[in-house]
Formats: structure tokens, sequence, C-alpha cells
């Protein structure tokens, strides 16, 4: 059995005095440190990072990785646009069950904020289909296309999807590594300015500089000799790249096919969850996943978001994104699936203090790549 | 145990009418068809590719892999510089080794001829670490240190490094999806122009356009039913990424413990292996390949160059880069690790024509990323 033993993150935000090899070196021994290790407990790592060649002309960061560490051990660079670090999560949990005792250190990172809001767009945009990115839809654009067909379709408005942002929001303040720890009201993601209707810029996760590390093993004494949470299932499946070639654009299939195949391999039912984190780029983007991921029936989605059914202090018994999510912890690409498995370790040993789900005791994480592209969805138990 | 079961290669060369996504299909449904399979038959796809966010505005090619097969399966994307595909084939191999009865298709593929050549160096340099960026060191420059070092120590002259390249445009010579069918004299090699002192333009590789797929399976009934070839090793390894922290720049560390670890692994010694895929970038890449992978002792190298040993028609028993080698068959980066494996998949299956090593039972790829930041070192046996 895998099991996850350790997890750091820097802080997730604007972070000026970071480049990303230093973003990179802060989580490994961040991680390294956290779970009292050092590099030659490591027999490899796998790393997340979409944007290193385009945006900081770093390529080959699987060197960055071996001078930093010290150590000449195999380094697998994983790229799936903003699923790049769940996917390199899940590829890790793959080389694991090759049955060597092994213990593997996964680092996620992006450094984002040292360019133009422009080109990151344009950048982040290269993960569209090429015919999408010719008739200049970027990524705002292809989930603002998504929001207004499931609005049209199930009767809902633009105060439904506010709603997520808010709850995020709201759990954010209890994050300390959080980008944001500004509350939100309804009224002020209404008031605030469109980026591709019926999305806002208060429906949108930020650009962000960030990196987060797990460290996970299959070796009996790594795991009895740490504070572990077992790895019961991660899997990833993919879908087109164009929007427009699939049957329907209210649900993602790709995080259909990882979520029953995950859930199949945990041997669990949805009931059995408590705590959830979503890939919710846009306020949309976390209705779907609870309707994809099974949680909520179809078109219920609006209805049960304006309830705040997920919110840590809701009545109802599942929690959805207490990290704050991509939309207020922040989303330096990369490393936002590798959070969000390290904020379920968290939560599973109850060392999420403001934020703690009272008795977690299983997880779920869901990573996805552009509009779908690719999804990695993770479930963790104690 | 991992066999590959079917090879495609794409022509290599300045292919204007093809894109990225282009060359992926034809690989792809190339080996699917030369391997009498289709889609359904495959259980993952592993894709080596560089510099689609940086040339090509496209990443998440997971999503266009999907797209292209029809089918929502798992897709990698490894990144490892000009390592790309070998480093997709070795981590597929570690996929295999999880022991479900799997089939994986790699396939490595790069457009690069779309752009200038000097925004394709450009961005070849960002393999290279960011304080060798700064100074302007590019990849002919990195070699070219690397190549004065060894023929100042060892006492050669660039005569010597030429030898490569006659050789490897001879073998290329019989190879049809070669770039270049021309011939090489030493003179017309020594005559070409500096690209960074002493290599010379005809002691590097080109910049190519290309794809290349395997089919790898572990599942008997898949090897049982096709021409196969055993995959007794696969292994990586990583090295800083400046050349300036390195204790020798006459050797590649990464090379040599990669190299230690597959031999160990496949249980084979040096006098085993009959045929070589090597990573001739530039010239001096080839000769210290041959002395780092053990089969040449330190220093040799350039004796042994000039005399041609590893033509196919030496009087030596082993024969180097019959496919041309990235000198002469091309270097569309992802795609050359897999070509590699390809090349020793005909070889070994007594399908090279022309090009054929008689009784060639052993073969080893070495691909390497960046100055040696990461190598990879597969062998294959029938």
């Amino acid at each position: 059995m895998n099991a996850v033993v350790g997890y750091y993150t820097t802080d997730f935000g604007e972070l000026w005095e970071h480049s990303l090899d230093s973003l990179i070196h802060e989580a490994m021994y961040g991680v390294l440190h956290a779970s009292n290790m050092d590099p030659k407990h490591v027999d490899a790592v796998f790393l997340g990072n979409m944007l290193g060649g385009v945006l900081n002309d770093q390529l080959l960061l699987s060197s960055h990785v071996c001078q930093d560490l010290g150590k000449n051990i195999p380094v697998y660079r994983m790229e799936a646009a903003c699923a790049s670090g769940g996917l390199a999560f899940q590829a890790a949990t793959e080389y694991l069950s090759a049955g060597k005792n092994r213990t593997v250190l996964v680092v996620g990172a992006e450094k984002m904020t040292d360019q133009t809001p422009d080109l990151v767009t344009k950048s982040l945009a290269t993960a569209a289909a090429t015919e999408e990115q010719h008739v200049g839809l970027t990524f705002p654009g292809l989930y603002g296309i998504m929001a207004q067909a499931y609005l049209e379709r199930f009767g809902y408005t633009e105060e439904h999807l506010a709603y997520i942002s808010v709850k995020n929001h709201d759990h954010a303040t209890r994050n300390k590594h959080a980008q944001f720890h500004i509350p939100m009201t309804v009224d002020q993601v209404m008031a605030s300015m469109y980026v591709a209707k019926p999305l806002k810029v208060l429906d949108s996760s930020p650009i962000s500089d960030g990196a987060a590390a797990v460290i996970i093993s299959n070796d009996p004494k790594v795991i009895s000799s740490h504070q572990s949470v077992r790895i019961l299932a991660s899997e990833t499946a993919t879908d087109t790249a164009e929007l427009a070639r699939r049957t329907d654009i209210t649900s993602l299939q790709s995080t259909k096919i990882a979520s029953n195949k995950a859930f199949k391999q945990a041997k669990l039912t949805h009931k059995d969850i408590d705590v959830l984190e979503l890939h919710d780029c846009f306020t949309i983007a976390e209705i779907l996943a609870m309707e994809d991921l099974g949680f909520w029936a179809p078109g219920k989605g609006g209805a049960y978001a304006k309830e705040m059914r997920t919110h840590i202090n809701s009545s109802y018994p599942l929690t959805a994104n207490t990290s704050g999510g991509l939309k207020a912890a922040g989303h330096p690409v990369g490393a936002t699936g590798v959070k969000q498995i390290g904020e379920l370790y968290l939560q599973l040993t109850q060392n999420a203090s403001e934020r703690q789900v009272k008795k977690a005791q299983y997880g779920l994480a869901h990573n996805v790549g552009g509009s779908g592209g690719v999804a990695v969805v993770s479930i963790l138990g104690v």
C-alpha cells in the first residue's frame, strides 16, 4: 500500500523574492525537514510544472532538482497543463506500484507573476486546442462557454456561481499559506468585472507563484515511522482537446472516468468521503466537479452551491476546498495538484488547525488540465 | 518481462507539410498499423516532447493524443530536454512493471523547423542552467567546452572528432528515413564553419522535425503474437544543471550511473552488446558516450573514432548509430530517444535491411538531456 508520509507548501501568491528554482528548493527541503528525512532517503522525484519553458526559460528542471538535492536519482518532469501536479502524483503512485520498496518526493511548482498577465493568459492558452487558440479563445473564454451552457440548461443565474467564490474565500481566511485572506460577499463577486461573460474576476482563480511537495512511500518502515495517510486510489483520464468535439459541455468526461475508476479501486462509496479538494479554476468548475464526481445529481449544483452545502460550517457532511481552492488559496498551476494532496494529508491526520473537518477519515482530490483534457482523481484515507 | 512489439518512424527532416499534431498522428497510427493493432489495444500513452509549449504553442498534448486516438486513456507527457523520448520510454517500462498486463504506446515528437534557427537555439538553451544562459552559453557552446577539454586532455585534434560525423553520415545513406543521405569526407567536415570552436557545423546534429513510436507490453499474449524484443533494462540518472559544478567535464556522470545500473539489471557484460544507438548531438558526445558507457577506456575514444571502429563495415564487433545517429538521421529532440529504441528493434529482429548488423542479439540505447543533466540507458535483447 502506498502512503503519503509528509507535506510542505510554500506560501501561494505574488512572491517577488522567489524564482522557480527557489520555490522548488523551499518545497523539497521543507517536506524533507517536515518528514525528518534528507535527500538520501529519496529514490526518485516526480516534478509537476507547466510553464517553465514558456515563462521562465527553464526546461530540463530534472537537472535543477539533482543539483539542489546533490543526488543523481531519476527525476520525472510531467506536464499536463493545470493538472501537472496531480499527474506527477498519480504517475508516482504507479511508479511505487512496481513493487520495489521506494520513497518518492513529488513536487509541484510554478512561477507566473514575473510576466505580464497578458503573456500568462496567452501561455496558459497553449493548453487549449490549436483551433481554439486560433479563434482567440482563452481559458476564461472556454469556461465562460461552459458556464453559460450550464446556467441556461438548468435555469440558474450568475449569483449561483458567486457562492462558490464566497465559500472558498471564507475557507482561505483559515489558511495562512493562501494567496487571499479577504472574505468576499456575493454582492462583491457580482459587482466585479466580467472576464468572459458570465464569469467575472471574482469567479476566477488568480495568477500565482508557489510550490508544494509531498513524500510518498510503499516502504513499510517509512510508513510506520511517520504520520501517514493511505493512497487508496489515484487515477487519470483524458478527453478531447477541443470543447466542440464533446457531446456535452456541462460535464467533464475525463473527471467522470477518473472518478469511477478511483472509487472502484478504493472500494468506497461517495458517502464515505469527508473532505474534497476540487479544481475550481473558475466557480463553474467546482459545480461541474461536484456533479461529475457523483456527489451531486446533474443540474443540482447551482442550487446546492447557493446553500453553501460544502462550507466547513454547513450542516451537510461533505466539505470542499478547505484550503480555499484555486480561487482563494491561489493557483500556481504545477503546484495545485500537489497542494490538494497535501491539504487532504493535513485533514486526514487532523492537522488542519482552524479549518479542520472533524473526524475526517477519507478525502478526494480532483485536478484538471485545460478545459478537461486531463483529469486526475485521487482518494486518500487514514 | 517487458518487450517492444512494434515500431514506426516518420521521415526526419524539414517536413514543411507536417504539424506537431500530424507527426504524432502519423507515428501513432503507423506503429498501430505495423503492429496490426488499433487504439482499443492500448492502455496508456507516454509522450516525449520538449518544445511544444515554446515553439508550437502546444501544451497539454495529452488531450491531442486522446482526441486523435478517440480513447480517454491515461497519457503522460514527459519532458527531459533532448532525453524526453528516452525518458518517456523508461517511465513506460516502470509503468508496466507495476504488474498488471498492459500495452503502452510510447511516442516521441518534435516540430522545430517552423521557427528560425536563432529561436530554436535559444529555446534549446532553456535546458541549460540559468547561470549558463545568462552568460550566453548555448548547447554548441557547452559541448564545445567539453570537446576542447577532451582534445587538450588527451592530445587529440579536431580531425579525430570529424570521423564520428563521417561514420554516421555513411550509415545514414542506408536509412531512408534519415534527414541526410549525403556521404561526408573528413575534409568536408574539417572545412565546415565553426559553430563553437572546436565544433563545426558538420560536428553538429541538425534542427529537425519528426516523430517515432514503439509499442511495449508485458502481456504474454501480445508479446507472443508479435515479433518482439525483450527490454532487459531501462535506467535513468541525473546530474547537475551547471557544467561548472561537475568534477570532470570530459565524462557524463549521468551516463555512467544509468549505464552501470542498466548492465547490472540486464545481467550482461559489454562484450554481449552488438549494436548501439548513441546520443551524438555533437561528435564529441558519441566519443564521451563510448567511454562513459564503458565500451572504451577513458581517453581512447579519439583514437578509436579515427579508426572508425564502430562503422558497420569495421572488423571490430560493435556497431554504433546504424540509423545515422542524431548527426545524420536528424534530431527532432522528443523523437530521438524513441527512434533509438526502434532502431534497436529493427536490428534485433533482423529487419534493418541494408544496415543490418549480422546476428545482432543485444542492443543498447543511450539518450541524453542537456549537457548530461539527464541520461537514459536501455538494453534490449532477443
